[in-house]
């Protein structure tokens, strides 16, 4: 695989542990040193919403900061338009990202009502924002080194 | 071209043959003997709810499981943060999914109404998942063997 | 860097400038004699919406067509899917597209309502379609020659 497609698929795979709610998939992506930091960019400039340390800690950020999905729900972190830079064992990506929530509408005690067809649920896009990704390269695996989520819209923890 | 960005187009011709509704040049992407099925992934687990078997019947899918888009109507089956493994003659590709159901809003017969701008209609997310897809190289061409839709929210055929 | 992914990340650009409504680095991405055209795709068949020739007139365009964002508000320009050919100097992308209005909630005076978690706004799909860019290389640089963005509902300027 050519190394701006690995520096591609770490972004995939950190969508994938998101939506699983996968702390130990995630924190596998992130050196053991990693730092998240999460911010709005508001009519203000950007306000500093929180940051994260360490892998145990990014880790412990999936069952606390993004709710568990509710019966039925579930989330896909979607990311747009990567723009990647390599730079020998370091590495940059930015994409754009919409995060949607699904709830699935449950089927009824008597079954679906007569001439039911499709998918029964809602999907919701409720974040946008932008990825910021720095990478290292150690032992041929690439690990995130720093990663900046930037929101377009008020985030309430 | 690269060999994973050749198996990524693979999709993105699925996803404009879907989009079209069309059955022939959605069965040139699969083998002769191909098999779709499609899931619902549940709380009680995985629930098939259907399968295609052979191009013919996959082709033919097109025209029955997916209804014509109504007048001003169109769809875009949209992927995202693909995943691929590629071995030889054969390949794998996990993508997310949403499809977006798109009605534009028809022109009033006296024209549109003073301080109109902008797109006329409704763009709404209607299905969400993931695609697996199995390829393989024949002759230099890849050819899905088998796609694996997994639904995210109940779906009634 | 591959050939196709350099002419993604051109795309890539494009959408970002065209979010952050600049002129100047939009006008960049195209040659000085590029033409853009706008069409809508409708029952009748195509509709041409309108046709700008040259960067300082794509670039003002930015200024003129694209309405610029609300106080709180954003947009996402995003692309899926896309199908690659490159020929030598020559090369060509059709990506599908849907563009996401985005306007955030005004933090209340009183700071945020007891109980308030998550993204605090709307994130609206309000345009569909496909971009059809041909390029041209020139001293080792893409550049945008033609782009032909074709929408799905009626578009009124």
């Amino acid at each position: 695989m050519n190394t701006e497609n690995e520096v591609r698929e770490i972004v995939s795979r950190y969508t994938r542990a998101a939506d699983w709610r996968d702390g130990e998939a995630l924190s596998q992506l992130f050196a053991a040193d990693a730092v998240v930091e999460i911010h709005y960019r508001g009519p203000d400039g950007m306000e500093l919403l929180g940051t994260l340390s360490g892998g145990t800690q990014i880790a412990g950020a999936m069952s606390t900061a993004m709710a568990p999905h509710p019966p039925l729900g579930w989330s896909h972190h979607t990311t747009y338009d990567p723009l990647v830079s390599v730079d020998g064992d370091e590495a940059s990506i930015d994409t754009q990202f919409i995060t949607f929530d699904v709830v699935g509408t449950r089927k009824p005690e008597g079954g679906w009502p007569a001439g039911t067809f499709g998918a029964q649920g809602t999907i919701k896009p409720i974040e946008s924002g932008y990825y910021r990704f720095t990478l290292h390269r150690t032992d041929s695996a690439w690990r995130i080194h720093y990663l900046d989520v930037i929101h377009d819209i008020p985030y309430v923890f």
